[in-house]
């Protein structure tokens, strides 16, 4: 097994080159935070801390399933969508089973997918977009029992259009479980998720989502998937049961109470991806089109090129971050943020391209 | 698989019976909470929210390290206990292979032993202890890659001499990874824990310890495992590197910074554990000797009896549990109060008593 790591963080590319990150740009989070009603359910959960949180998550499934139109069981709920990740690939895969994911795609899957034994079937992307139809024929090809499908995608920001996804989704094997990623949904534009009743009938699809991006709970490690309650409730079979955090599970339930402030966090994150993708071209490099809350951008040359910005960048105290595997690997990969952070990537990113040349 | 719970939550009770606990006294939490300074900790940390912890948890390390006088990399660091028995099941065990544990033992390593296919091999408790003899006996036999000791014990509150632990554990065949559970530790009499130095050499043992019990923070899910540098990095290879709560990591920061409070709070856990004793005599049950935050009281019949005191006293709204196998299970199990519970607990037991006769 590999002693990889998925990402290193930020801390320790601040230890280890000892300069300070000061536009924290690099990971996906909202700089913007979450809504303020969930700093004042921080502070009133933090009598409770003291007691192990609900096995059960009964309160987060309700509010989950009321926010949805859907049953409580249709819920599962995890330390983060990388849990979920965890916990599916535990359920489904044995030692040598194909698995059929994006060349590219999301690293901590395929850390997950080496960890328990299973062999990594890689599509190439194309056009910069996980490709549903070569996907679907290598499913089919080596009868994978499990798929990954982020929509809309990291790390290109890429996304499909709803319709194609529900096909896309009905066309696989019922033997085949997808994983559907939906951790940048809520940033996504209008018609590229499908409704929440499109796939609530298969069996054999998760629908993983996230109090970590626009809800901007990263470090409160919120995930859920949703699904038909005989998938979910699998979960339980092996997930850690008093695994939840309480100030966590009380910060999600007041970020999902607060859907005005997650408007106003997604218009804010479309005007920080429109100044990114401005601030590229000033640059001559090119913008990616973004569904989620980063921009991916091409810098038209080599992966040495674009990690030589990376490491530029911070250098600068702007951490960002760049794609592992090519042909993605020609760009690097900038979290929506700040005015002031995109003030530091403003300044700092010709002085860095005029030094690499 | 056995799709079991290890154990039910409070609330999950109060929804099935419809019942408010009162005094929560059953899960072995710290009703006496973590230290004030934790709650400024994590107010302060509320901010960062919504950044994701450091993966390589540098800081938490880092003081540990300096409060044992070891090093950094004698530690992995967990969601909580819980998480690290679960990852060090799966690094160990494979369909079929044999796992020692003591019968009544912690029923969450049982889970996580059931749910990665080992094959549990449970050898009684002698005088309400776990039987080290019995164990050692039981790893030479079955040749077993994997054994779990829990001094103090959960959940008859029972211990072992230090030196008898290190003999055990020196006993044991390097092919076999020793557990030494010591989520307890904190409130053990003198004598019972071995030197953090005692077994340090030792690649094939892992101490585990908590934030969840004495410093009052189950809620956190903070737990960690002691080692050699060897083998407390194989975690890294499985872990979930982005798992950890970064409010939580704060709160665990602050309450090991405050030792004073520690003291003080495990005064007033044994000031409990004797007034517990004290309200079962009275009530002409034999309380046990524990080492614990918790008093296992013998009730001197049947399963059912004491079944029937759990119950008797939810109704009301006293909180406690009780051992799931015998001969364990003809004792309750209560966990150390506040006054305020413990005086509940007082004006229960009696009515209950006489209740079921």
């Amino acid at each position: 097994m590999p002693a990889t790591v998925p990402f290193v963080g930020p801390e320790a590319i601040e230890r280890q080159r000892n300069l300070p990150v000061k536009a924290r740009i690099g990971a996906n989070e909202s700089g913007f935070g979450p809504s303020p009603k969930v700093h004042l359910a921080l502070q009133a959960a933090s009598s409770d801390i003291w007691k192990y949180a609900d096995p059960e998550n009964f309160d987060l499934k309700a509010a989950l399933a009321a926010h949805y139109g859907l049953a409580a069981d249709n819920f599962a709920v995890g330390e983060g969508v990388d849990d979920l990740l965890g916990l599916t690939v535990r359920l489904v895969i044995e030692q040598g089973l194909p698995v059929v994911t994006s060349l590219g795609g999301y690293p901590t899957f395929n850390f997950h997918v080496n960890g328990f034994g299973g062999q990594l079937v890689t599509v190439p992307y194309r056009q910069d977009r996980e490709d549903l139809d070569g996907l679907l024929e290598a499913v089919r090809r080596e009868n994978a029992p499990l798929a990954y499908l982020a929509n809309p995608d990291n790390p290109m920001g890429s996304w499909h259009e709803s319709h194609d996804v529900v096909a896309f989704a009905r066309a696989l094997p019922e033997t085949c479980l997808l994983i559907l990623d939906e951790a940048y949904s809520e940033t996504a534009p209008a018609g590229s998720i499908p409704a929440v009743d499109a796939l609530i009938d298969l069996p054999n699809v998760l629908r993983m989502r996230t109090f970590s991006k626009a809800y901007g709970l990263a470090g409160a490690r919120i995930g859920y998937a949703i699904g038909t309650p005989g998938t979910v409730s699998a979960f339980d079979k092996i997930r850690n049961h008093f695994g939840m955090v309480r100030t966590s599970v009380a910060a999600a339930l007041a970020a999902l109470a607060d859907q005005d402030y997650l408007t106003a966090t997604v218009a804010r994150i479309i005007a920080a991806r429109e100044r990114i993708s401005s601030i590229a071209r000033q640059n001559g490099l090119q913008p990616l089109a973004s569904a989620t809350n980063f921009v991916a951008v091409d810098c038209g040359r080599d992966p040495a090129y674009a990690r030589s910005i990376v490491d530029g960048l911070m250098q600068h105290g702007v951490f960002i971050r760049m794609p592992g595997v090519a042909p993605l690997n020609r760009c690097i990969r900038i979290s929506a943020g700040l005015p002031e952070d995109l003030d530091l990537l403003e300044q700092a990113l010709p002085i860095v391209l005029r030094d690499i040349g």
